[in-house]
């Protein structure tokens, strides 16, 4: 249960404390090259310790890469790549062990399990998505093959919204932001959180460009649906939405569909998708997280005996976990993308006459 | 791909106006009962033709059960259910034959696959839900034994909002909905539609009461996260939140955790699941549908050449197809839970040796 | 449970006298031509009452096509076909209800699941095996397009060995044995086996011809070890050998190895396959059965109060299982390279680029 | 493809001379206890150099956890294992990293994948097994707790068979001969082979003790298929037999069916298996193993260009890899009847209610 992918697939290990983290990306096609410069810049665009609007933990990342690439490109076989944790024994955890933080799994955890790893949060910590990170950039690496590109930005943060969808601002953004003119009043939301020792929510908006007609395979694997699950596992996401989403359910039908012509379609509130299968418009997902449960206010909860308690947590933590959010929903969208493309080679006996003959 | 669930898992097949439409259940417990006057009854609860706020299509929608039952019991063999078409050969399909039906999948199948079977909307018609209603049946069943109750009705229509949530006075309800205040508007909001030869979106409340502690299969496999693949591949389905969803992401972490008493939690702004797995609390899901693509004024699309056209669409169909989605939910959340239910068998050594001792 | 192959998958339900058997054939490549006709073909070289050294049971075995199929030609959605069991409420089956009929699966699914549906065996018998030969039907139309072929014939029968293999005597011989010069004895074995009230096992060669190079998708799911498990799976089988098989284990390595040339390998020792992976030459196995289970002389058993009892079966069984298991090693031979070919598309990032140019 | 199992679940990764080899083992019940020194121990008996008999290679192969274990314990999340991989880039491959080795992969990973990792044979080298014997290592643990017990050895060697069955004998021989009387010829007949620069096979003899009743879930994942399978899935596995396997396919059902009495079956022809399920009795297989394809006489093949060669091969290789496939043989094992005995703890409504009163 700690894979997905069908074709292109991607198992992950590790705790945020334990010794490492890591992945193993099996299905990536043999040739591909493997850069692995791009895959570390990948991660470095998640690190925490970039900013005062993140959590000020400061983790390397370095991604080493233990098989798979040979000579600079994939074999076919499973490429392995492990992230050593840092100083991992460091930090007392003696504050938390006994108590279940509220809004964590540290409750969930240790009743399904009867022991967990509370260092940290141990394999329910965000840490982990530095391993879907890693694996995004090579599913990118390949979807570049196609031309296919991802982007994403914050569209939302304490309900301040992006009106512009800007990816180039985006970019070079310190949170992320899609909208220059939203910038300043989203970062001040999330200092004004932090410095009262609380959090806030935000949402991601994410998408793939040049998407292949065809992508997608119904009635189980949609691309839909199958979007929703690999964005819902995000640590924090409580709702996704594909296209207009909500607004689509609350408009008519005869604005929502979108009309045909030639040139494509003439608006995208489908977001590119229509019955599972991607329709070359450009494929489009909201991810809305919950504020960050770690916060630093007094709280009531209980300890693993059962007895209530009131505490106050320490340390670091990013007070919008929104933020670092956005390149890990890149990389789901493009390991969802990577595998559909790759399931979608028999779709027709023409394609298999194409390979064989 | 047509296949869903890891060990309580259900394979769907059949097209709307083909032969029949059924589905394989496999990996329910051996000794369970299996009543089918049940299964024939929450069928009869999604079938159409039974107001005019819905199509006026008949459909018997008769189930036959064809294997994996014995003397009234689950063998823990697989169960085969059909539902024969009727009359499917009598309608005339050459007015959508050769066209696209904006907001269809007409388009992205006839581009994937190079073929469709056009009548009806074939595969990616919303009849094969009947089959996951039947499947569905059965995981409440299974449910039952460890007193499980799904419950799930109409939230919105139209932007017409449910305050109410009243369980019982939506089974009742001619739509579904969750509250007696909010009804009347919500059906004339959908007879306006359908006498404007339009439609309207809405959503669904969907939940699980009584869920045991545990379930859910991190990290991969999360209830959240399947819960939402599995909700969002209901056809027409755009967005799907869990718990407060959109409100957590726009509320501060001091207002959106949960605080945990011995009582349980004292709100439930997750919806019942923390890290991917339950957590006592009810599991609470929303999902927001799309209006009926099908509407009956005239719009521009493609033909299967390559031409632009208009076209008006004839025939019945549903005004609001989150109506007789209601129940189609339902049937989701019960396989997802019945699911995870068996997955969770194994999490501990303790239960290993229960059940082999 | 109940399913098989990873891109062309089979799902099979149905008890020997239970309403009806069949399969969900998920992954065919859309547009290829569906032949009923042939599908037919394949079962009734399968079914039984075709002479005196097989069973005399009258099964007519009539498939139909529920869905997937749209004028003549799969949709790529999953076809479902149904053979339903003829007077299958006729026969008593009393007899054999409460003991546990040695070499039978009595006994264990019934320790397993604390039912089963006792009429012919319920779903342990070999008459589900009609649906494998159905599906299998299809993936023979499919390997077709690539100039596949399978064919198998009988390799031995009661120590009685064909030294000759001959594919078109097999075609012709009652018994499919593939010598012309055995096959009388090897008849006179069963009919001999048959008036002691006994049963002879026997074995069968299985070849695909013209497969593809690189067919096999190591580590764990290679072309040798899941064909192991497909005609292991086949009711009666206690082994299978790969190529020369036990026969090269008691070789050496300088006379076991096949030396390649630029015309080919000069021996085929390794049965066409290498590391898992098909090389180009014909593929090869072996799979041997032990005789029926059902005799009918008196033995010892118990029954299911676990009272010792001495019992004699009644009925019509075939003598020797392995006649009419031919033609389901051609099916599983055939599904498990189907399933191997899609699975093969995706290996090299050149045929990514092939389907998507 | 890399992965097996379905609830105890494992994914490998690495190459020979890569920077390292491992796996990731999920689903692994939480509480229990992983003891590090048994997981080397049980790789200390899979690794080369140890006699005379086997290759003089020297590998350390020190196992590292990474993950998924917490103060002593399995947390129920995956637990990654690593060995990293010592002097790798020490040896001179040129000779071979043109030319594809007679018996080998070298042939069809460089037409299936279009380049291939030559150094040592890559992934498709035996010591991937290390991973295989770490991941079973803790199988055993597990199945203790069960009081299940694995046992394996050399059954033939060049056709000289051991004809008495002693597992203790076998754990303290060089050759894990079980027959005292037969070790010292069949050593010899290791040292001739090795002598001549030629190589010699042989045959694993692999039981598991007390394995509980119910054990595997048919039709596809039976018992007795998926063993075939994860068998013949080692290196140079060339053919499995279930129980008697071949000679039960000569005997006459009236001697080869095993009778019942209240004391458990008077004979196991069966291999403890019957219907795919385990009856009780002793699950027993042999596996049979081809000469090493790594001789040291001059040899015909083609290089990568086409062109015919001959060639010597030079390095240290073992002239009998059956020997230390033994514990590769009891890692397999442990792993099926481990991921079966958790797939069957849904097999009845009643075990569900066990687990969740």
């Amino acid at each position: 249960m700690n894979s997905f992918g069908l074709k292109f697939r991607v198992t992950t290990f590790g705790e945020s404390h334990g010794k490492a983290i890591g992945c193993v990306v099996d299905g990536v096609p043999a040739g591909l090259e493997i850069n692995q410069e791009y895959i570390q810049s990948e991660l470095d665009r998640r690190k925490p310790g970039q900013s005062k609007l993140t959590t000020s933990r400061k983790e390397s990342d370095r991604v080493e890469i233990l098989s798979g690439v040979f000579e600079g490109k994939a074999t076919g076989t499973p490429i392995a790549m492990v992230i050593y944790n840092q100083n991992q024994k460091s930090r007392d955890y003696n504050n938390i062990k006994d108590i279940f933080r509220p809004g964590h799994a540290d409750f969930t955890y240790w009743h399904k399990y009867g022991i967990r790893d509370y260092r940290g949060g141990g394999r329910s910590s965000a840490r982990e998505t530095a391993a879907r990170v890693a694996a995004g950039a090579i599913a990118k690496l390949m979807l570049k093959e196609l031309n296919v590109e991802i982007k994403a930005g914050i569209l939302e943060i304490n309900s301040i919204k992006s009106k512009e969808i800007d990816y180039n601002f985006a970019k070079d953004s310190e949170i992320n932001s899609l909208d220059k003119s939203a910038e300043s009043a989203q970062k001040e939301a999330i200092l004004n959180a932090k410095n009262a020792h609380d959090s806030v929510g935000g949402a991601v908006l994410v998408e793939a460009f040049n998407v292949p007609i065809g992508l997608g395979e119904p009635l189980y694997y949609k691309l839909d649906a199958t979007l929703a699950n690999n964005l819902m596992g995000i640590n924090a996401a409580k709702a996704v939405e594909i296209g207009d989403g909500i607004s689509s359910a609350r408009s008519k039908g005869s604005s929502n569909n979108d009309s045909i012509t030639k040139d494509g379609f003439v608006s995208n509130h489908s977001g590119g998708i229509l019955g599972g299968i991607s329709n070359g418009d450009i494929v489009s997902a909201k991810v809305w997280f919950k504020p960050t449960p770690s916060i630093f206010k007094e709280q009531q909860s209980l300890n693993i005996k059962g007895e209530e308690i009131t505490y106050k947590l320490q340390g670091r933590h990013d007070p919008c976990v929104a933020i670092r959010a956005v390149v890990v929903c890149e990389a789901m969208m493009a390991l969802t993308i990577a595998d559909m493309a790759l399931l979608n080679m028999s779709s027709k006996i023409e394609y298999l006459k194409k390979v064989y003959s």
